[in-house]
């Protein structure tokens, strides 16, 4: 089963790529640091200080300005860069992998959807308005 | 079952809770019009002229900067305002009533984590930024 979140942003899908491939831009949307640049084959650490959350994720395929596929926890995940023209561009993310017969299915994918929407917004927020303080605001106690 | 999503917000309860019931500040985050002042026993029209949506609440109980209830489509959510001191609140939206032995659950539960989590990040970036263009932009075709 796959998640799938698409969000329209008032910027040229080159800006869109960059925010996630260019470890200084990740950080002002997403998680805090990221240990190098996004490229195909390369195994990048995420780190997100304010969750004390860490996670290796496998790049498997970039084309610029245009799709990231990478993997983590055995799931699939598709970043697609759709140009919609006039500097506007709809950011798709599809995470794919989810097992049907997991007993945690549900939870696990409510709270797949909930980070996607949250990033995907923060990175709204960053691209159009320049603000890179909207992220680590979920509470999860 | 429930949903629930909480955000933490760099702003005292009672400008949190006024952008919920006032409706000159909704469309600043969330559904673009409001009816009326939400207080308890009103029935109030909310309009998504975006996505061309329309939906009534019945606004079930108010407690000024503190705790809102209303019910939408047999679901009954409540909004709780947690002054934290220091002008930071945690805005806590918890969901209930979905159907387990719906064989729509899972999608519906997601589409809800959805909406709430964007509505909480919208009314952050508001709140906090003044920025009222975040809302609008998840795209669903």
């Amino acid at each position: 089963m796959n998640n799938l979140t698409k969000m329209s942003i008032l910027k040229p899908a080159h800006e869109a790529f960059e925010a996630f491939v260019d470890p200084g831009k990740i950080g002002s949307f997403w998680f805090s640091s990221s240990s190098d640049r996004w490229e195909a084959g390369k195994t990048i650490t995420l780190r997100y200080d304010e969750y004390q959350a860490q996670v290796d994720i496998v790049v498997k395929e970039v084309v610029a300005d245009q799709r990231i596929l990478f993997e983590w926890g055995g799931n699939k995940v598709t970043i697609l860069f759709r140009d919609m023209g006039n500097s506007r561009t709809i950011v798709e993310i599809n995470e794919e992998g989810f097992d049907e017969h997991d007993p945690e299915l549900l939870q696990k994918m409510i709270g797949n959807k909930e980070g996607w929407v949250y990033v995907l917004t923060c990175l709204k927020g960053y691209l159009e308005f320049g603000i890179n303080r909207l992220r680590a605001g979920i509470v999860f106690d």
